[in-house]
């Protein structure tokens, strides 16, 4: 086994990759996974994508879409492991062993399912009403996807940190159980990246439907950032940088000269259809060879699933093992 | 596919067979698996002993002593699938497909849980203290390991029919949701079941320490009897069977003819000593070939295990396809 920290990313099924996604997560997920020092795990959580969606078709090509997004812009697959979650059966099977070491009350305390009773409780309904199973359960599948590879550190948004310390809390108790068998992983919140705001300038959100997605056709980006809200400003008018969303979106694609001389440009009173166009060059720059990429792998989705069977070989040589181990530790033994 | 009766049968492998689990459900079962109009699926729920067990020794003890019983008692595993629980990675699977289909407010409505939260409450703790999400989640699990078959009957205690109805009411969830997959199972309650008296009078139970273990060897079968509870009635004194439990017991291993002749006997005014030297030979003579084919059982645990091998063979070959089935329904795809 390697002494390098392991880092694990998991990404649900259930969207289309837009520019908040890709500047938010993929973009620096897909940078660490050049870095030397880090044992990248990256996965397809379809498992969690049936807690929140319904429909197998967009379960389905959400997969294919994602997947295809991430091998596009470079993911490095040779040094990482891509794999998709429904691909590694031990996984299900460790989420029935952890389920046995978390206290009910565990769960009872975590916030996606508070906000549902909430919810229910405010519109005066039964606190349970219309919430699964699967809602009240997945911080366990999730404790399960981070400990079945005992990866040491999860990047996270700080509404996940609570499942983090969730994870940590089951493997402790399954630790005390059966002797020290996990890592205990910690959450890694990044302060400095970048929310992105989207067309309307509220964050950029598939629940707000806001988004750009990441892979539109050079026109239809174009289109799309054009409509980003601005205020009526006139052009010679200074403009203030850091009450613009398209500035925002600008930052998250600019280098820090490009940033100095667009602050320049609004203190300078450039139009906002001037900043569009140049925001939409910038963007465009970046992605036109990914979008290439991208085209061909999701024309090709025989060659996303060679990719991702490769990841399940080697995430696979590390589950298997390690299941075994588990079983052996709760009693799921051969008899002889 | 057959058009036979499909029954399901598990076993928990925390304990040591007793008297009680062989006149209560494994001899009728193993009739059972004789009936060429059934067929039987019997399984060692090994996933279902972590709930209650977290000793890995004893899970493991225990499941080698169930399935030695279950193959000396002549269970015909040629017509029958004689399997271990967690030999089949479809059913963990499976569990966690169907947690994404079932409403939390049915698990809030589980009798075992329910209980468990009126304990707590009445000795002024928290609801949930104490409670693991097993004990919690296992009706989800039992839904599974019946529906991965799709059994039609499922012959169960009265404490279990509510969970037969939770497996009803998951699976028409998740036909509603993703199309007809799962056949509806039925709880099977037999009335005639005999419910043995322990030692104490009380109904034979693990949790009444007041069993007689089913493999005792032939002394110590003789001694535990003739500690069975008894009253003051001296030898002469004519005596209500209906009242003793030595006469319960005796009655579950007797054909009609030697229970009348037992009960002219008890009015006629037969010793305890009699009654219970009788009770011993009737006992021991049904379970002496047994006792011996368990014994090279529990000394060859290789045999045992290669037993299992086969009917986990046999189970996988209808769980494989049904998995891909039910993957297929709910966007779990191949994505080429």
């Amino acid at each position: 086994m390697t002494s390098k920290q392991r880092v694990l990313t998991g990404i649900t099924t259930t969207g289309t990759p837009h520019l908040g996604n890709y500047v938010g997560a993929i973009k620096p997920a897909i940078a660490a996974s050049r870095d030397e020092d880090i044992d990248s795990f990256y996965f397809l959580a379809d498992y969690h994508a049936l807690v929140k969606c319904e429909d197998p078709e967009r379960v389905q090509r959400s997969t294919l879409e994602i997947a295809a997004t991430w091998l596009a812009l470079g993911l490095d697959t040779e040094r990482s492991v891509f794999y998709r979650q429904s691909d590694v059966p031990e996984i299900p099977e460790l989420t029935w062993l952890l389920t046995c070491s978390t206290a009910k009350g565990l769960m009872n305390r975590a916030h996606a399912y508070k906000a549902a009773v909430d919810a229910n409780t405010a519109s005066g309904e039964d606190p349970d009403y219309g919430i699964t199973m699967g809602l009240f359960c997945y911080p366990v599948l999730m404790a399960a996807d981070i400990l079945m590879f005992n990866a040491q550190r999860v990047p996270v948004g700080k509404d996940q940190i609570q499942h983090l310390e969730m994870a940590r809390d089951i493997a402790q108790r399954f630790n005390h159980r059966y002797g020290e068998h996990f890592v205990l992983p910690e959450a890694e919140t990044d302060e400095h990246v970048a929310t992105l705001p989207g067309t309307d300038g509220r964050k950029m959100s598939k629940s707000y439907d806001n988004t750009i997605p990441l892979w539109l056709p050079e026109k239809k980006l174009r289109k799309a950032i054009m409509k980003i809200k601005t205020n009526s400003q006139e052009p010679g008018e200074p403009k203030d940088p850091d009450e613009a969303s398209v500035y925002a979106v600008y930052a998250a694609f600019a280098s820090a000269e490009q940033r100095a001389s667009m602050r320049q440009a609004f203190a300078d009173g450039i139009a906002w259809g001037e900043v569009k166009q140049q925001l939409f060059e910038l963007i465009n720059a970046e992605l036109e060879g990914p979008r290439e990429r991208y085209e061909a792998l999701i024309n090709n989705p025989e060659r996303v699933e060679k990719e991702l069977a490769v990841g399940a070989e080697k995430a696979r040589a590390l589950s298997g093992p390690f299941i075994a181990e588990l079983r052996e530790a709760v009693g799921i033994r051969r008899l002889a």
